[in-house]
């Protein structure tokens, strides 16, 4: 039968459609491309034109050309843009410049306390997004969006932290906005956990639809990935389960007002003030992993503990949501498995056989660049949007 | 620019996005669909005509056509097809027949142990369901497609019961080959509390997102809808929350082979062996709501513990999904506000205020026909796809 039109109902030039049939990298002919869409050549030959104008697509399999004639293939040409990717922490920041398929090109961390405000912080991400992008040759003209990462709750549709307990000075920032004073493209912004989820799926676990990221650092939270698609709840909060009581905590106090929160006895300045409690000498939560890592007996404990605390709370989790991958990252999950095996103990001691079976709980594949490549993911995916693509098209 | 084509590259008709148009119910003109598809007349003059066929669209506003010419309004005819839907409980089931809005147009509901295996159950389906369609004096070929909901773990793309506790004879049983053999339409099948929560959704929070449907009966179950998609998980085990343990249950063992699980604690089966323990005569859940009904003290006061056993479970959940709406249902909602108020209790003290700031703990507003009315819309949902138009047309 004759095709149907979905561009025009939607007023898009309908560039997306083939440009969405190239963004798996495969080479195809204008012909295979016609075939594919059931659209005229002559549209095809438009189409095509405007994506390489973009610099989204080009040519490539002239190694195989034959008889000096030009090569007829064309496939996503990922390097051709590029975005910045930004993880804030509470005291450091992780930018990265990577292109459309998420190979990161060039990065740079160092300390910054975010509690330094949204002006001096979001001045540095442009600052050292400009010279990374110099530093690989390259134009701040071909940077097509940005993603960033903060460490406290943000309207993920306004791009502005919403009430974020480290963060003073960033209370409703219009993070976009201001990012936009100095390039003017798409500005993503999401919860430093929540991007940390989709990192470590981008890079471990591509095909898993049901996976639960779990943060142990400083704080405590979870990114929930579900049906293949990152949730964030009702008010965007999803995954917030640092203040979740626990049996063990009773009476202990929280920094947030409550008492026996997970946080509260599972976070690394939890988990050193215990150690403390006992006599060792440790300060942080670094502290504690470098004593686990000598093999302190008592630091190894009070880690295994803070394991099964926290998996005290994913039993009700997973059964709610029944995942198949459970990682665990974040400062504290550098203790190795004393922490994970915490967590497994409950988990699996705790929960239906249904729901374990084929659940793996494993430590973070991504570790330190999963909120990088997260905030990449989310950059990249709006970017490469049909949306976007019509608009820019 | 010239249209794309969407339905050729997938080998379908394209009578389903003439369709989509129409679902909303909206009547529209020839010329009007050719405008918003970008379709030629000639075209939409045969998909018109295909639909027609099919019964699913119908011609629309005789009444203000003027000086004898035939009206050309075409609109989804909510009433030319109709749907099965069958909620299967432990020792009920209920049955209706609805059309493609949803409304419910004739119902049965009858004692029915599904102890009596598939092959009685789907009988008394299948023959009531028959009795229902004649009652209204429509033909059985009008039947478009069924929905089921059985109270046990299904796996959803096969419609097969996996290890269900209290159906014996049902596992891997194949519920959707078997009803083929006496109606030749897709057959949907899921849990019963899963097709709880799209009917709780349907009825009474058609804009809701984020909803958890907790239904508290015999056992303890959660239907889980995360941006405003049932979640059904790796195994399609989501929302098993009655094996969660709680702190108050430590010791007292579950018919899982486990201790202190939340459906030990707060079923209706466990809040009457409590009454009775402090030497109130009652047998059954059902018992306990007659006595809450009549103001018994210790009655209402075992109900509202359940509801902060509950609400214990909850509060996990609630961090990690960030829901606008939980809904309780089940037999034992039934002793009305005692539930809802212990669970209000813990979750309102427990949670952080962001996550209950705009949270509602309700009583199921669907009641009974939460089942029968989520089975249809599982039911129609599939048969309105692009996919089984496009199959149809």
């Amino acid at each position: 039968m004759v095709d149907i039109a979905r561009g025009s109902a939607l007023g898009s030039s309908g560039a997306s459609e083939l440009f969405q049939l190239l963004r798996d990298g495969q080479p195809r002919t204008r012909a295979e491309l016609a075939t594919l869409t059931g659209l005229a050549r002559s549209t095809i030959a438009l189409r095509v034109d405007a994506l390489m104008r973009l610099g989204l697509i080009g040519p490539v399999g002239d190694a195989i050309s034959t008889g000096g004639r030009p090569s007829s293939q064309f496939a996503l040409n990922p390097t051709a843009r590029l975005v910045l990717a930004a993880d804030i922490g509470a005291s450091h920041a992780n930018l990265a410049i990577a292109d459309l398929s998420g190979t990161i090109l060039v990065q740079h961390a160092e300390a910054l306390p975010v509690s330094d405000g949204p002006e001096r912080v979001l001045s540095w991400v442009v600052d050292s997004g400009r010279s990374l992008i110099a530093k690989i040759d390259r134009d701040a003209a071909d940077l097509i969006s940005i993603g960033i990462g903060l460490p406290g709750p943000v309207e993920y549709s306004t791009g502005r932290p919403i009430n974020p307990p480290i963060m003073p000075g960033w209370d409703r920032f219009d993070v976009p906005g201001w990012m936009q004073q100095h390039w003017d493209v798409p500005v993503l912004v999401d919860n430093d956990v929540n991007i940390m989820a989709l990192g470590e799926r981008a890079v471990a676990w591509p095909d898993t639809e049901h996976l639960i990221f779990i943060k142990v650092a400083t704080g405590i939270g979870a990114g929930v990935i579900s049906s293949g698609r990152l949730q964030r709840g009702a008010q965007g909060i999803a995954g917030d389960i640092g203040h979740v009581q626990i049996a063990r905590g009773i009476g202990v106090p929280c920094h947030c007002g409550n008492r026996g929160c997970l946080e509260a006895m599972a976070s690394g300045p939890a988990i050193a003030r215990a150690l403390r409690d006992t006599g060792v000498e440790v300060e942080s939560g670094h502290d504690v992993v470098e004593l686990v890592k000598h093999g302190n007996i008592d630091a190894v404990q009070a880690v295994r503990q803070a394991g099964r605390d926290i998996g005290e709370v994913l039993t009700a989790c997973v059964s709610l949501i029944n995942p198949s991958i459970i990682a665990i990252g974040g400062a504290m999950s550098q203790a190795g498995e004393h922490l994970i095996a915490g967590v497994r103990e409950v988990v699996y001691t705790r929960s239906m056989p249904l729901a374990t079976e084929h659940l793996s709980i494993v430590q973070s594949r991504a570790a330190d660049n999963a909120g990088v490549i997260g905030a990449s993911m989310l950059a990249i995916h709006h970017a490469l949007s049909p949306e976007s693509i019509d608009a820019m098209a």
